[in-house]
């Protein structure tokens, strides 16, 4: 069997002892797991920032990886353990949503997952990341089958993709979708639906900025100046060269984008 | 011989090299070894904050696991390296005190590391973790015998537990042990000491909050409200659902945690 | 073959996917590896404060070990990506001076990598982190042979190195080379070209402090105050004890350190 592999995706942050407790946890289970942490520090409660982490990492693993995500504000309540399998690997995570983005993506079929022997023997009322998620996941990698944890079902959330709308003509609204940690704001504009951005009249309009074309790198931009670039998950992104966008514009996840093509 | 499984606990941060060199030390030495980081955010210097996040993640870890320690304020003084064996599993760490959560709780066996041959050969005034601690946890999990690394001591540091105390026949006076990442406040009253909790009538006062009832999950206290729940580790936890108790309530680790009984 | 060890160093920080993702790319090459993360927090586009970190480490790594450092404000230019062959080990990043400080140090081969089957098939222009330099490194602690990849090159970029200067007879100015996560500053004066402070009548001044011994270890200096020790990569450091040399002088990286003897 070749070595499992097994990210993690939270927002539990990195200071307490709760990922790598979850870690202990699938690792008596799983000795050959590699483990590999996405991120932690998603908002807290904020099942869309987990997602969208996820969601641009997953495709650059191998088949069969584990992804497991746990942002789960409704721990302990009735809501559903998943077990989803799309683009040949296995997603774990709670029924609220957090899978969003990659449900809009793959085709995908979803598990409730029921099989409680492969739980931990107690379950906290507040920490299914160890107790649920960790040690499913581990059972996953060791190989046990999707349809050992649970049936197929169809009513599982599904939020509405996050996608932008036409308002006029030629007026697209998009959004930032996240700020990552250079400052960068990262659209929902995709370059699958906008293809010919480069060779069009156009202008995209955030906070204060104006910018009418595509760079290429980040070199290209003059320094401290914002610009507009194909970024490496096949978003546009908007971006200060040696400067955080954000910042400079005072944008973060959320700000409306208009895009106007002339 | 399975594949040994190292964790490391300490207040270096991760934005230096010092974890990571560490871990080259480690796998230098037990090049098989799976690495599981529980916390580097420990505040500096702080030993009960370190003992504290490995004494809730030990017991989900395998058997024959190494936990490593390292928040050492006295390193390069003539304070001992200690080698714990309890529960079935391996600590080793500085002799300040810092596994005294592990102590109260576990049947131990405490060595002083006597054993040179297992240090680096050039020994830092000042990184220990990197010189003394890395490669004797790595000689530990590649299957050398804990009597190698020195002989029994019994005079090692043990803190007073600090555990809730009774001022009045029907008043205890607890603590708050740890604030976790979503702020939640970790008290040291424990289920074990006061399990019919749910049962009875009474109120816990922290800072400007008076809460009457224990909630089975976040999602049954208001959202924004205080609240108190039975936490994954056993502790009894004061909570704000989709909030943060520390923010709302103004109090941190160490602040008074007064129950009353009626 | 033994298993192979590739170590990360980059300024992508840890809440985003970066990282998650070049490992995700490298475990699909190389499924045995162990990653270890040296820092992922290095300033973003400072290439010096990346390279500072991996040359504390490399050394204390196995043979044959690979150093991904990405630090890379030119992504997506002409700049090109490095392989460099020093101490045993392996070192892959771009050419922009950040592996600066172990070319002052270690007998080095730097190739220029052009072997374009090593890349992820599709590059963007932004992370090569994730389609070129993880990838090469992966193919490298496979096996494949440094020669595979290009071209031995010596004109790669190589920074002066930041190393003290004498002003007067008695007089060395020095610097600040890096502010750790406890504030100590360390400084580029290094035990190797300063071997005998120790045995010498000297002053060193540090914004507004003045020292003038050497201490062996923190504990030796009064508690909140500055001392001079001897730090774990053989650099004098200037310290407080159990508390923040940076906050306590207000100096930072760069600061200005001026040694005399008398």
């Amino acid at each position: 069997m070749p070595r499992p592999i097994i990210t993690l995706t939270t927002d539990f942050g990195l200071s307490d002892h709760y990922v790598g407790t979850m870690k202990g946890v699938i690792l008596g289970i799983a000795p050959q797991a590699s483990l590999v942490d996405i991120s932690h520090d998603v908002q807290p409660f904020e099942a869309s920032g987990g997602g969208f982490q996820v969601a641009q990492a997953y495709s650059y693993f191998p088949p069969k990886t584990v992804h497991v995500v746990v942002v789960d504000p409704g721990v302990g309540t009735a809501r559903r353990p998943l077990l989803m399998e799309a683009a040949g690997q296995y997603f774990v995570a709670p029924d609220n949503g957090v899978l969003g983005m990659v449900f809009g993506r793959e085709k995908h079929k979803v598990r409730h997952i029921t099989a409680e022997r492969f739980f931990l023997p107690q379950q906290s009322a507040t920490f299914h990341g160890r107790d649920v998620f960790a040690p499913c996941a581990a059972h996953l990698a060791m190989g046990k089958k999707p349809s050992a944890f649970g049936r197929i079902i169809t009513d599982y959330m599904r939020p509405t993709p996050c996608t932008p709308y036409q308002t006029a003509r030629r007026v697209w609204v998009a959004t930032v979708l996240h700020v990552d940690r250079f400052g960068n704001l990262i659209t929902n504009l995709h370059v699958r639906e906008f293809p010919d951005l480069e060779e069009r009249s156009f202008a995209i309009v955030v906070g204060m900025a104006r910018i009418g074309q595509v760079s290429r790198t980040f070199a290209e931009i003059p320094a401290g100046q914002p610009g507009l670039i194909q970024g490496s998950s096949g978003y546009y992104e908007i971006v200060v060269n040696q400067g955080s966008a954000a910042r400079t514009l005072g944008c973060g996840t959320g700000a409306p984008v208009e895009l106007t093509f002339y």
